[in-house]
């Protein structure tokens, strides 16, 4: 069965549309790979790309696109709002369908040295992949910026995983690693009191003692007259969906207010709504792959 | 896009392993054609295959594995439990993706055609597909099976919709049509008393005056301790399954008991789970599209 992993490559150019186009070029023509989207932000100056390939095919098209974004960008002359320290700025890999966290591991420690070879740009390794553990989280290593690590760069906490301790001098560094598939679920709440909204995200994100994997913020959405919890399910396995919108229905309870809608917002894995409707519906023994779609998936990707 | 549609001939061959591993060969072997399953049963004396396939793989590995089954099966030699009039007894198409009912419809008259013209079987529509309103209903098309279909096939209101009015000698009939993915879902009752889950499969059900796409049943699972309310979705796009069960809640309250537990036989579409997803998670605006292997199965269909 096809091995699948989706990757989220962030480029830091999100004005220049020729430049943007090319880069994103390989990612459409290479055989394997699925272009899903991808969005150019002019204020945070940053491209943010959305594909699922199979490895080899993820790694063909990521090194070609890498190299023309490493051309055409230069970080002493880069600004935008978001923060980054190089032309390729972070690499995700998501295990998606026939391939363990185990093995998204591997593949992007190996891919990763294959990048460095081509690109001479130096690496850090981040979140399951990390080699230190404080590099787990992505700000460790970005702290400061582009301008910040390339004095730093030659500190022993701060060299990279892979490569020299000195910046690549106009596509600064690049970070890689494996993560789990990160879901935006957000809960809108029939109260305008957005310090309801605020005490429920706090009574369930991770930062202050709720659910490990969730992380949240209380939002107000004026025009709408509603608040939000606005959330990142970082392992929906662990924190699955309904658990979360039964808990905020719980704390909702305290004020005596209601669930107005809730919102998954872009893209999300089929298990991860799965395991919420089996336990709505009580359905026993549910198996994923009685979902004619998902049988479908493995059966076409044999071709 | 790719168009997928879903297909479930049943033959009447359930005994001679050889034989009905003939008939599935073309499924395996055919490109564009994906089996999912294939069950033989020896006391019905029949193979029901599942199968999904673009049209064109469809048609060719159909018409192959009906000419082995027409070979093989002589129906005044047959017998077995379950009703047939045909060596191949009935084939169902249903849309799954990318394919409306309509062009259904329409492919199962062409295939029909090319079905007899290959085989000389005098063919029956059926479902969508059916040309005479009575003929919607499969058992009417069946009456008296082939023993009798052979005797009264000359009476007009029994002659085939393609064919003189006469059966193949050996082959009998065939049934073809369109319809709607069949869900087979059931809910089991804390309570061991089958009067209740009678009283609720009739409450529910479209015969007596329940939901229109719902056909039900009240057992007992004697070695559980349960009762079941095992039930048919015929179209679970005008019966939402949560809107099902939510009835059958309501019913259950009547007695005092509550569901132990559901189950979903088999296979079924991403969409009726989806859809009851949404409803108990108020998710607003939901595009199954946002699920990830829906988007990819699309994409890999385009390779």
């Amino acid at each position: 069965m096809v091995k699948l992993i989706e990757c989220v490559p962030n480029f830091s150019e999100g004005r220049r549309a020729d430049v943007i186009e090319a880069i994103v070029k390989p990612f459409k023509e290479t055989k394997g790979c699925y272009l899903l989207d991808y969005r150019a932000d002019p204020d945070h100056n940053r491209l943010v790309v959305s594909l699922v390939g199979e490895p080899e095919a993820l790694e063909e098209s990521l090194i070609k696109s890498a190299k023309v974004a490493i051309e055409n960008i230069d970080l002493n002359k880069h600004q935008g709002a978001h923060p980054r320290i190089g032309a390729v700025d972070v690499i995700p890999f998501v295990p998606l369908r026939n391939t363990t966290m185990e093995e998204c591991v591997e593949f992007s420690r190996k891919f990763a040295q294959l990048f460095h070879d081509e690109t001479k740009v130096p690496v850090y390794f981040y979140e399951e992949s990390a080699l230190r553990p404080e590099r787990r989280n992505l700000e460790v290593i970005r702290k400061g910026q582009y301008e910040v690590l390339k004095e730093e760069i030659i500190k022993p906490e701060r060299h990279p995983d892979i490569g020299e301790p000195k910046l690549h001098p106009t596509a600064g560094a690049t970070v890689i690693g494996a993560r789990k598939f990160l879901v935006a679920f957000n809960v809108n709440l029939h109260t305008q009191d957005v310090n309801i909204a605020k005490a429920i995200a706090k009574a369930i994100r991770s930062s202050s003692g709720g659910f490990s994997a969730v992380k949240a913020i209380g939002l107000e959405l004026k025009e709408r007259g509603m608040t939000q919890v606005s959330m990142n399910i970082v392992d929906y396995e662990k924190n699955a969906l309904y658990r979360v919108l039964e808990l905020i229905k719980a704390e909702a309870k305290r004020w005596g207010i209601s669930i107005a809608e809730t919102e998954v917002y872009g893209m999300v894995p089929a298990a991860a709504l799965l395991e919420s409707t089996s336990y709505y519906m009580q359905i026993a023994d549910f198996d994923p792959n009685q979902v004619i779609e998902l049988r479908l998936l493995d059966l076409l990707g044999r071709d």
